[in-house]
């Protein structure tokens, strides 16, 4: 692409740097933006660059935070003696959304794939285990993308937490989405749901 | 979606308001910003600002410039006795792009559209005007997108333009692209591309 200011030029490349942002959109955006008022493009810029000077990652959880702790950490209507493991924060938010979990959170940042060199350093599972250890827990609940990447990582964390009999582990339920349909069902998931099939009774009671 | 940090709701939803971006792309390109070094946020930021505060238009063509005079016009290889106009800034990228047009532009800032109320007052038509009544203009070849609403439009401003006999006025050609197939193009432009037929010559020395 051939530009005639260098100022878009520079701006087109910054936003083409993005994931999923390739020049053509790059430069609808920035256009986009030359048409709003300065002031709104000003706060704009503001507020990416506070956003990444200020948001913490929360002590505990790992989860962002606007100070040394999360609103879910510090929030004593959450049960704290539950937690959630999730790769990312965008798993909390998408549990979040569903309203329906109120203990608290552990992201991992990443989950354990020797292909891409990930090993099980690199994530928070220390200051999980350290977390267990300390506090009251009671269950831990693995959120993880149903792959092999997401079982080996339950697999070493449960291997690790074997020193502490008291805490119940468990998953989040893998089968057939609702909605989805048994014919387009690749056979890994319909054989699991099969194996781990409920009584109608509590299939009913859950919805 | 329910955030835990009202920084990080503020940034997807800044994001969220830029076109064709939802809730979940602003959340990857958030989570994107927030794993990049603080100094590269702060550079993306200050470039977004200084982009908007910064950029002018060209005085006398309309288009993106860095000073008053864009970097086209102020350029005395290219022919300044032509000029193409075009609809927005976006088209003159494009016809630059092809790195075969030497001459200058006109950026109309839209397009003649009574429906959306945009009328020849709102565009940059007057200016045009003027400037063919006091440069020395030769040619002006409208480059405008092939529907009625750019019809309209070349059709009001060549009536403007009458006062000046000595310029020629031209339109790029229509016709089945190059790579298109002659079964799935619209019976107009199959119409109009047999009516504006070229002699094989001439087609041939175009390539």
């Amino acid at each position: 692409m051939q530009f005639s200011s260098s100022l878009l030029e520079n701006a087109v490349s910054e936003f083409a740097k993005l994931p999923g942002i390739g020049k053509k959109t790059a430069l609808r955006l920035v256009l986009h933006l030359l048409r709003q008022q300065p002031g709104e493009v000003q706060h704009f810029s503001e507020i990416v660059a506070r956003m990444r000077n200020e948001i913490k990652f929360c002590n505990r959880c790992f989860n962002v935070a606007d100070g040394d702790i999360c609103s879910i950490c510090s929030n004593s209507l959450r049960r704290q003696e539950i937690i959630c493991v999730v790769e990312s924060i965008r798993d909390v938010i998408a549990i979040e959304s569903t309203q329906q979990f109120s203990g608290t959170y552990h992201v991992l940042g990443g989950i354990i794939s020797p292909l891409d060199g990930i090993g099980p350093d690199q994530l928070s599972i220390e200051p999980l285990v350290h977390r267990v250890q300390k506090e009251n827990t009671e269950e831990i609940i693995f959120a993880l993308n149903p792959n092999i990447q997401g079982d080996t990582t339950i697999y070493y964390i449960q291997k690790k937490l074997q020193a502490f009999p008291q805490v119940r582990i468990t998953t989040i339920a893998r089968g057939i989405a609702f909605g989805g349909e048994l014919e387009y069902a690749d056979e890994m998931t319909l054989a699991r749901s099969l194996q781990n099939r409920l009584p109608v009774d509590k299939y009913v009671a859950s919805r």
